[in-house]
């Protein structure tokens, strides 16, 4: 058990961590479906984008068998740090990344990438242990099938990261929808098909009110 | 480990906070069966109603696509503090909702809702920070899939929240048979098809007894 | 493949076999969750209640482990033919449930019941080899296990049964929503937690128009 | 068995209806993940433009809770027929949806929708009993659960009916890549994350080339 | 569409063929729960043995890694014929196992064995072709995964075979309770431990009646 | 993390705490499969008797819907301390039940029932609050679904429970076969399929030997 | 159900047809895992290989995203008719490919290849309709999804396929061990651990006899 | 929560022990397919190699039905201690095996065995104790079915032990690409198939770079 139960993310605070979301490297991707996982891994960029978090960019290996970073992540942070590690796999070994990190002033890690177990986890134990409030969030995480998938969250959870999913961590780093409405139910419609369509009924309905 | 490893719910002590079980929002869940969470949310209020329990309604942003709360649950509860959010996603940002919940005088809370990692947990964790003994009904909270789901039990676990059905909450709080067979039977009969079953083949074959 | 592609529900022309839903019997049932067993089986007798179709009750051995039929559909069907067999397996071995069944002068049979493969499985083989048109609601029986059920709709299948579940077998009855909107969208509302919500999203909405 | 093995498709002699694809019923779908769905309903609606289907858009009581088409289905297809049907629950009984599929001159019929043992089964067995062939897509079609899509799935195959993918379709319609590669390609592209990676990796390796 | 309908087990008409249940192929099942395949495999030889059905014994290999027929079997039918093949791996390419079917002058043959897709499927197909009425014991017979059951059963039901479990088999075979109470009663309550419970419970309550 | 990593089983000082395995309740149970369950069940008390263990059969509502005892755990046990609660759903709450535990002089307790949220994990908090070392025998413990069982776990893993099962418990009470390899040995052969065979095709192979 | 219930592999009528196994079309497959699909595909190549079974490879645009045929395949079989198709999805549309088949002489065809709706179904379907005998090894081919392989089982099952596996097909062409014991159990220790350990078991009981 | 977050793997520093993978006790493993579990434990034992990590090998009665070691791992460490138990369950209550271990003189122990809650659980949790940091390999480690893992799961995280897989231990191990691309490339293309298709792929588009 944690000492302080509620460590909430502050928008104020956050960075946003993405790690080894490349074309390659998704095809070992098997404990959430490629659909699914698209969606959620361009929701939180969406989300980083909406909350304008300071995102910081990393790949292993990228002119490998890896394959280059998802084309939809570079275009939408063309300013973002983007640390090409020459090979390091833990991102956090490399010199580059970290000062990225601590250059954004942010306590607070939001951390995601591919494969869970090691270019997630092992930069996740780093910061904690340098002090950082971490917060994976699983569903733009993957990996290669349920079983690695619960042993990396099992070494995870017991160094104190917090697993979260990218709409929780909106919801958490948003806290109140006067802050802006149609700001956030925009992220939500584009990555929430069950949420646009209530919004679509809404809307028809209230066309004419 | 927690350091008192039983912390037991206490009928005289305890309060039950439903949050946001919303007609709109409750096309979200998809980590429950529709048959079987409707069943578990009414079995809870059931519970709550029988054991008098203090219950707090609350609600966010009922008059957009989230929805009106669902029917059932105002009418069982005519009487109890409904706090329509407008807007705070975790109710316990809230100030009418903890004054609500401080009101009641009682230091345990079981809670429930949907969406489980942002409506439930949010609250939760803010609960615990002050040192409420909090008791998450899983059964009657729901979420977009087991990831989500897993991971928001992952969290409120790590700060010290038990997680409970409605069945052993109401067993629990009961404590003994023979403080009421008949209410606690009813409650089950009309809840549990199985326990149903055996009751009516029970009373059939000693009915001429 | 059939020679005729579709051979459809009839609300004029068709009869409902309900057989040894017994409440000892459910306790057997385990191929699909009881609280979503519990809701089709009553939704079946409700759509069978409200299309006025001639319905046939009947139990196995009643007064012993398999236990009394549910108390909800002898209410629901007071005066319905109620066969309960001595002994047979097969319902069409007994002659009085065959005798009820041709006296409703129907040629489609829509049959539910526990176990599948042999309640259920038996009497519509019977009843095709007679040359009535048989269709099973699959959701309104049950059975041991995944393995055990698609072995019994195998079998029926290869005889000529139609699989289908109360919710399709209303809608082909009902043909079209203007013969009763209210009426079909009650029934749907009591047993689809999914539509009742959108029934009082949508009502909420239209209140004031 | 079918008499004839091989039905194959043939773009120039088929045409795609898209039955009840509305933002109220698919809150009732659930044998299919949300994200998952959405992409295959546009995948399939991307795939009947880029051959230039004929394709037919209707509708079930769209003004009350089952809510409006999906409104990116309205905007691909502005100029196709589009039937609201004000009572029919089989669009096959409506006589304008007939006619919309008779004037197409085709003889070959691609069909999905929201429910399928309903919304899709129930005019691909009219059509079938007309003499059509007919192919269902599969993963475009949503129901309730696994159990109501499998039995729906047994009687239209008993029927005759061929069950296909969106991708299956697509590769059949267009026989040969090398009638248009980047169109083909794109469309898969969009719609297939894997797909989408293989070009990535590839076109970045061979771009220096 | 086979074209009688209902092909029903006649206990006067009908052989058991258990094909190669032998320890060291037990090892290759995994489709089925060890603890309930091996409750199946024993629950079909008590069935053949109450209702008194010629049963034939045959192995493949039993000296090698294959292992020797599980000692229950031996032991329950000490006078059945017992094929031990040389090499013949489907057991209808061995004369004697095939003179011994037709030794029992039936023309019904109720099979079950390791591993599915080949011990149970090529007799069965061989036993088809030569116009026998073949009952594959699905749950009796068992194979490496799903996968591999779900193309064996799709194989012998194209050819005619008909699927059922023990327990359906039994209750064809029986056709009415009345025939023998006790027996049934007591095959049921060591294979089936929710009957056992029923009658259990049963016989308490009624004991002192 | 427990302060003492290695809380090790000890045959001279455990004692085994049976509760409310009755006829009624295994009904409830849909967590693990009947025949595995009946198996584990028995299993555990199989282990209870050759290790000699202290053994504690307690009952909640016999007389009633619950149903007896299972009948083969009161004939293995049959001068066992007999504890038929007169209403106390907690068995700790029942004076005479702790008195009976207190009574063997036993710190390690270990304990199976049905059902797990309730019947094993109260008393298994409140053992633990004494002092009492406790170990959960998992799979000879069921319930109503997975969800119950995984937040029933969490809760008793959360308070220092250590979650095993009945083959880990054997294994670690014997410490090592050269105390008694026959007697072992036949425990696993009565109750694991899988090794039964082993040992089966061992013995043939070494038979000549 | 088929005319001719059994038709039977023969090793000396049948020829292999490996479809699209390239390195980029294989991350597409997620219906099966990929350690076991790499596994069957090895297999069913020595199975062809074993039984010098004329063998065809054939590929979909190789030059492309799809990538080049696995190595292993076009190592094992350096003499065997090799068709890259230029553009064909289909490939009995590819005219040598036909050629190729047909020069085999052979009548059976055993078929597998990625992904099975399309590279499998057409050819297997566009040969059934020219009057072979086709056999897919379903567990050598793989798709997208679960959804999908049923799909595409489904309508080849309907056009009159078989379904088989490398396993099965194996066994059938064998017909007798006593033809080659070490040769076929070196093929199946080969790829199936289950069975090797059973040999290694044997062979280390049986080394001093 | 550990005190220390992050206890990294340091290949100077530890060592490898393969616990009871015989052939016989292979047959009780059914949480994990055969197939991916004898790619697991064979890449875990090529990373041992690679690593030049000390290896520990130990058996439990191996010349009984448990059987011998899977001769693959005699082979692969022909000069590694080597422990044939004569009768502990517990490898770490054997005297040699503990010597073996202090021997190497490392401070971190990485673990896998048959089966995952006594022959590895056991051991783990006796190391633990003595303040070794301990990694199990889950993914080389199988049991009886996933109810069982999930226990042995626990045990061993409550007590401190870091769960991980092969393949984040080999990239834990190696720490940069960079010390030999070469070396861990080839082990991953051994044993990763994905990750074979990318490099062949990329091999493929390099090659007349």
């Amino acid at each position: 058990m944690s000492k302080k139960p509620y460590i909430r993310l502050d928008k104020d605070n956050a960075a946003v961590l993405l790690v080894d979301h490349q074309t390659g490297l998704l095809s070992l991707v098997r404990d959430i479906d490629p659909d699914k996982f698209k969606n959620n891994v361009l929701a939180l960029a969406d989300m980083a984008e909406y909350f304008k978090l300071p995102t910081i960019l990393t790949t292993s290996f990228e002119n490998g068998p890896n394959g280059p970073l998802v084309p939809e992540l570079k275009e939408k942070f063309p300013d973002a740090p983007y640390i090409a590690r020459p090979g390091q796999i833990n991102a956090w070994d490399n010199e580059d990344f970290v000062k990225a990190v601590k250059a954004t002033g942010k306590k607070q890690l939001i951390v995601a990438g591919v494969v869970t177990e090691v270019c997630v986890a092992f930069p996740v134990l780093a910061a904690l242990e340098e002090g950082f409030e971490v917060f994976v969030i699983a569903d733009a995480s993957g990996t290669f099938n349920a079983m690695t998938q619960q042993a990396a969250w099992s070494r995870m959870e017991q160094a104190g990261a917090q697993l979260m999913t990218w709409f929780g961590a909106a919801c958490e780093l948003h806290r109140d929808w006067r802050n802006d409405i149609e700001g956030l139910g925009t992220l939500f419609s584009n990555h929430i098909p069950d949420y646009r369509n209530l919004i679509n009924s809404f809307n028809t309905l209230t066309a004419g009110k």
